[in-house]
């Protein structure tokens, strides 16, 4: 089960191998919300993003003979990168299916990590049933995206992280905001914040048209993406939300937001010319939904999650050159 | 006279005022310039550069009734930002003397501040005349940019902070690289570098046409930039060596680098795509050299102070779009 000491047992187990990201704030960006914000800038993780943590933390956990048949995972690319520079770490051969519509920076920075890849068509391959066929054959042990209790735990060493940052500064937050796809951020964040700071009201963000978990949360069960088609958002579009995680993100959730493409857009903007950040679509949807005023602000303050940064500059390019 | 006493009084005053910028270090740089790499992000400092650390020291050193009479300054944008905030913090008036040409996001973020501009014409107008006059009317006080102690103590603040981060994670630095105008920045750190970590060797780096520092250290005395026109570096173009950071430059540094603006525009680009940081040109310089591969990084390591972040997107976009 996770509970909070199986996150900060991750948190030992992390400890001298990853980073411990800034808790930054901006007094301009603080006056165009309304209030306070403090960024986690987990895009300064090793690989870019969060997914280091949980695959760094569920590797370390295999017991050492296990652990030398090698991984096996399936990822758009940020959980990809995650596992390839743990499994290095470990000098153990990792395989990862991603899909071919991955962006390249993603698919490149998984292969220079050492890691083999097998690509599929995302329309009409199935990535779960291909890494299980990997992990037949070779023994490797798959390290899934997010249900799985020891991912989830080392994702939420965030959480132990936020609290000892804002303690440290003599601050409290009355709100956080992260972005959501399969769940296991939120799981295991949400778990260590109920744990160390049980008043902040936790909200999950996502795209407009793929808000599984926003509508599974309002009626209480799993339901499934209507969306079809891509999203710019491409880190965090899962079909619908965690078999595991979403009971766990169910009772520690105060609610979910869907934001407008354009305000994550416009989110990522701000991060460049005020932040100084490198933000991906997926990572910048907690921004967007203050940038929209989905919570008020007034004389209050959140934790914003900028959950991941691997963005190809030529993307980044196009992306501006279509708001032109 | 500067000194370390001096520097650690300045850290003093800026507890709890400042962002304890990150030292970041990234596996995939690392490969690339064949060494390791120790980022200072300086461009996550309030108001974007290390400026705000001179500016913040210069003015809370000042007595209350002379502080009072409100400050002045002259700057290209980073230090008109730093000594903005500064004088918002101890809510006293800021003019600032800026040139026409300076970028636009550096005028806005200073006028957002609450200080007032001057415009001026940099190939006409001498702005620190411009400066003393204003002072010498109102009994504002000129905080300089570099050419001052107080000021010069408050950006080695960061040499500090580079000690204490590097043995917190039990690492050393064989080399530093540092963007280099006036010399307040270089000044400062060196000297609280020589006390603290007296192995390390220090290196400046300016864009060519520009490097008047680097040929200044080479013939032993101050000689100004024989190059005419505008550099992409706005941050870091100035006439000539400071008066005052000379002299301590001279004693400190094992030389100078200058590198082509095209590897800035490439060391900007990795910064973007591996860092997740965005950094103008002038603040880029010294990983622009370890790209040039000016020094021989195998087996060794180098910090790599990245100076400032304040770029307009609209003018990262044209930048790039030169380069496809």
């Amino acid at each position: 089960m996770l509970d909070f000491a199986l996150i900060a047992e991750a948190y030992r187990r992390l400890e001298g191998h990853h980073v411990i990201t800034p808790l930054l704030e901006y007094d301009s960006i603080n006056e165009i919300v309304g209030g306070r914000v403090f960024f986690k800038a987990e895009n300064l993780q090793r690989t870019g993003s969060f997914k280091f943590r949980g695959a760094f933390n569920k590797i370390a956990a295999l017991g050492s003979e296990q652990r030398a048949r090698g991984v096996v995972t399936y990822s758009s690319g940020n959980h990809a990168q995650g596992v390839a520079a743990a499994a290095r770490h470990f000098t153990i051969p990792a395989t990862v299916v991603m899909p071919e519509q991955a962006p390249l920076l993603k698919r490149q920075n998984t292969q220079q990590l050492g890691a083999e890849l097998v690509l599929y068509d995302r329309e009409t391959g199935d990535r779960k049933a291909l890494a299980e066929a990997i992990s037949a054959e070779t023994g490797a042990v798959i390290i899934p995206p997010y249900d799985d209790e020891m991912v989830m735990a080392g994702q939420g060493t965030i959480g132990i992280e936020i609290a000892e940052q804002l303690q440290a500064a003599g601050l409290n937050a009355d709100f956080l905001t992260c972005p959501i796809g399969g769940g296991g951020l939120m799981a295991g964040v949400s778990t260590a914040l109920r744990h160390l700071m049980p008043a902040m009201q936790l909200y999950c963000v996502e795209p407009i048209g793929f808000d599984d978990t926003k509508r599974s949360l309002a009626c209480g069960q799993r339901v499934a993406n209507e969306g079809q088609g891509t999203s710019l958002c491409d880190a965090i579009v899962t079909p619908m939300p965690g078999e595991l995680t979403f009971p766990i993100n169910l009772g520690n959730l105060a609610g979910g937001f869907a934001v407008d493409e354009g305000n994550v857009i416009r989110a990522i903007a701000q991060l460049f010319e005020r932040a100084k950040l490198v933000v991906e679509p997926g990572g910048a949807v907690g921004l967007a939904a203050l940038l929209e005023r989905q919570l008020d602000l007034q004389g209050r303050s959140a934790v914003v999650i900028l959950s991941g940064g691997n963005m190809d500059l030529a993307a980044f390019l196009a992306m501006n050159k279509k708001v032109e």
